[in-house]
């Protein structure tokens, strides 16, 4: 899992953030950016690799999330015009924007907050 | 590291949260309940130990701290009336209440969109 929080900006402070669902489940950075990977490459192994992540680990994941909320987010088609491509369920899609705002939301209203948090460090560059 | 957002409340949806600094630097959950820790308990060990975690690993904790903001966060007296006592310097109170009024705001400004994602859970009780 990369420490930039994307390719085409390095704003800081920034937010890492689990929203905790009860009983264990939770929706995450890394589990977003699997989602956002399999919606863009139509491949659970590509969006594993993206990540520098095992087939096997990318794939636990996707199994986990689908525990986490009872309902798969990825459907794997075998055969056909794009030969065992993945994509995202609608649950899938909307879990992953549920998150994308909540992480948007929390960056704006804490803005103020974590620039002053940032500025207690003696050493910062 | 409990999975609780503390001890008094079991409210739903709730964040860990996690704020980047740039250089690997950061201020998470259990960094937070550390500190607080410490300063509730007088001791770097007593406070681990209600984290279930060892004396050298809050002390790691408490120098990667140190290191991620470039002065000391917490001080530590040998002997005197409180013999070895530890408590926080007013770097490690501002840290920790700039950390928990980041995740109070946080908290606030996301309920909305966290109970929608909860709400898309197939199997919440």
């Amino acid at each position: 899992m990369t420490d930039a929080p994307n390719a085409t900006t390095d704003e800081l402070p920034w937010l890492r953030l689990r929203v905790m669902l009860g009983d264990g489940a939770y929706m995450g950075p890394g589990r977003a950016d699997l989602l956002q990977g399999i919606a863009e490459t139509g491949s659970i192994a590509a969006a594993g690799r993206r990540m520098s992540m095992s087939y096997r680990r990318a794939w636990l994941l996707v199994e986990a999330l689908h525990q986490d909320f009872g309902s798969p987010m990825v459907t794997t088609a075998i055969g056909g015009r794009r030969g065992g491509g993945a994509q995202l369920t609608p649950l899938g899609e909307a879990v992953l924007q549920g998150y994308r705002q909540i992480v948007a939301r929390c960056q704006t209203a804490a803005e103020t907050e974590m620039q002053a948090l940032a500025a207690l460090r003696q050493n910062a560059v």
